[in-house]
């Protein structure tokens, strides 16, 4: 159950011949009676085409259909690029018999690898053809490249469904990576509040997953509403607007879970959470700090619980804090406290920590003592499978 | 030949036993008549006990003697390795009748653990007696940890002499790591000197240099100049100066290949060249932002001549530029040009832009074409035998 769990939504996925594996590789989301949408985007200069083209059409906040190719990212293919994602809407918006400018194209895969159009246009009757209000699984599959099992979620809120998949095991970090996201609904929003929900959920949400630091040409979190639920239209100032932002809260978080227990070469998920930095952002940057450094995302793989890589790690991140007023704990176990090596740790609780870090995913809890400001940061350890993977990829 | 090539220092390495592996792990380098001195130290806020006394130490500009032992960081351990440092320092001072503010210590290994104090002053008898001028390697040696080889390095200018050696394989990124560098000379320079010497060539040399992104506790670079060659004092306005600051960047520049070349699991050296950028400081954060990037460095590792990682590394700089200026060569192969992947690369130039990429050292060069700014990283590539060494290092 994903994208199509709200009513008002048909999708599909098809193979169109993309991917040398054979696999599905091209989905498409449908509201027929059109959408609100609102969006959030890779910041890389690079940012590939079609990332380009759903900015610009989602001015408007209005949108028919999402279509995402998988294979090939349209990134770093220069004005060809360009007129291979222009080209490809348009002859599917003849095929939905929609206004081109509603079209919302993605890409995910190789960078640097053009869009095949024939193959896509040529697929284009099939992929129509099997549009089905029972199609969120298919289209969550056909937009997977490296994941290994599709990401879904759902929720239901007062009167209206919330639906989502998401996909991405590498190339992800804060500021977005090749990573798509789609969450639909049928409670009626207007693009506006749309937008004010993308801001105050889904951005940061998927910007507290770091895999490898690398932020992607085409990162694209997509938020779409039918309205098909009915009812008055919820606005900030609604009773239900807490309802609905906890429901997409809801399929947000479980998505970015199950990206995290997919990310490339994954053995162990770390949980890094900050708390009693001077803001929020300064706990980020200790955050991501830990949860980005190969010394502990090694330590992790190895289940070694060394405290002398979070010490390193945290007095890198050049946020204010009073050294000796640091605690870090690993699972329950304090290991570094007053801004060193606990004693404790060292004397009995060095295998209480090594089991925390058995799980599979590993708390790491660290007060800086030096005000209120809170983050929290999903990253994955760096196993040999990782190293494989991303040696071995062919470009 | 390293530190006691100039004239006026004397150096010995003994085993005291700090290391399981009863190699060599206690140095000292001894400036019989004292020496100017100046240094550079990490940026870590949980900054060893022995850099804080070392950075207390050389405001008056001058030491007597620096004495290093590897096993043990004493970082992280609270007022107790304040104490170790100091007392152990003091013991060296009596031994060696010297003042105690002119002894610099400095500590590598595991962060975390403390000095054994009294193995070490039990060794200082031995050690100072072991002191030549012969004495250079045995120093060289004794400062490794997880080292495979020695680094040392020496240069002649006009009548005098300039030697360094260097340790630091892992936990190594600009702002300093467990790297510790120390250069040694013979000509006359007063220790205001030696820290414009230390700003203009030794600091940006060593942060040109990134491993692992870990920005490590113990960082050290220390220059000292025993002015034992004689002669007049060479100042910024000598005629001399620029032939010593020749020599000293030409020590600092092969301590940082050598530091390169042998960096944790290692088997490919990235050198990368920005130019074009607006300030040299935009540089830098493109070139280390491909050198850190696990993409690249994976891709370094697999000999993969993948343009699209080179693409998202750069694009996630967040400097200004116009994409479509932006050109990069791997070796003498354009694998980017006008901001996307080069068609005569897809076409023709893949098998030359592997070759490039067997080479020891791998050129990678970026042109932005948005000023005159430019930069020079060197990075490592990310193999098996580095998560192997990092996921299995003993806390």
């Amino acid at each position: 159950v994903s994208v199509t769990y709200p009513k008002g939504f048909r999708a599909a996925g098809v193979t169109a011949g993309f991917k040398p594996s054979g696999r599905p590789d091209l989905a498409l989301l449908v509201a027929d009676d059109g959408a609100t949408a609102a969006g959030v985007f890779t910041t890389n200069a690079f940012a590939a085409a079609p990332v380009r083209l759903c900015r610009e059409r989602l001015v408007d906040g209005r949108a028919r259909a999402v279509v995402v190719n998988s294979g090939q990212a349209n990134a770093g293919t220069g004005p060809d690029g360009e007129d291979d994602a222009y080209v490809t809407s348009a002859a599917l918006a003849r095929a939905l018999d929609a206004p081109a400018e509603e079209i919302l194209p993605c890409s995910t895969g190789v960078i640097g690898a053009r869009i095949p159009v024939q193959k896509m246009t040529a697929a284009f009757p099939e992929l129509v053809e099997a549009l089905s209000p029972a199609g969120g699984n298919a289209f969550a599959e056909a937009i997977l490249t490296t994941d290994t099992v599709t990401k879904m979620a759902y929720a239901e809120g007062d009167g209206f469904r919330v639906g989502g998949c998401a996909k991405g095991v590498g190339m992800i970090r804060p500021d977005l990576a090749t990573m798509l996201t789609f969450v639909t609904t049928d409670a009626p929003v207007a693009s506006a509040h749309l937008r004010k929900l993308t801001a105050s959920v889904l951005e940061p949400t998927f910007e507290s997953l770091t895999v490898d630091a690398c932020s992607s040409t085409n990162d694209t979190v997509l938020l779409l509403s039918s309205g098909a639920a009915g009812g008055e239209a919820i606005r900030p100032d609604s009773k239900r607007w807490g309802v609905l932002e906890a429901a997409v809260r809801e399929v947000a978080e479980s998505l970015l879970s199950q990206l995290a227990a997919d990310a490339e070469g994954v053995h162990h998920v770390l949980e890094v959470s900050v708390a009693g930095a001077a803001t929020d952002e300064d706990a980020r940057i200790v955050a991501r700090g830990i949860a980005e450094s190969l010394l502990v995302k090694t330590a992790a793989f190895g289940r070694d619980p060394n405290p002398g890589r979070f010490l390193q790690a945290i007095g890198s991140s050049h946020v204010p804090f009073a050294p000796e007023d640091v605690r870090v704990r690993l699972g329950d176990v304090v290991v570094i406290d007053k801004g060193a090596i606990s004693p404790i740790f060292e004397r009995q609780d060095r295998d209480a920590a090594r089991e925390a870090m058995d799980a599979e995913v590993v708390p790491v809890s660290v007060e800086l003592g030096n005000g209120t400001g809170s983050a929290r940061m999903l990253g994955s350890d760096l196993s040999y499978d990782y190293v494989r993977i991303n040696a071995e990829y062919t470009t």
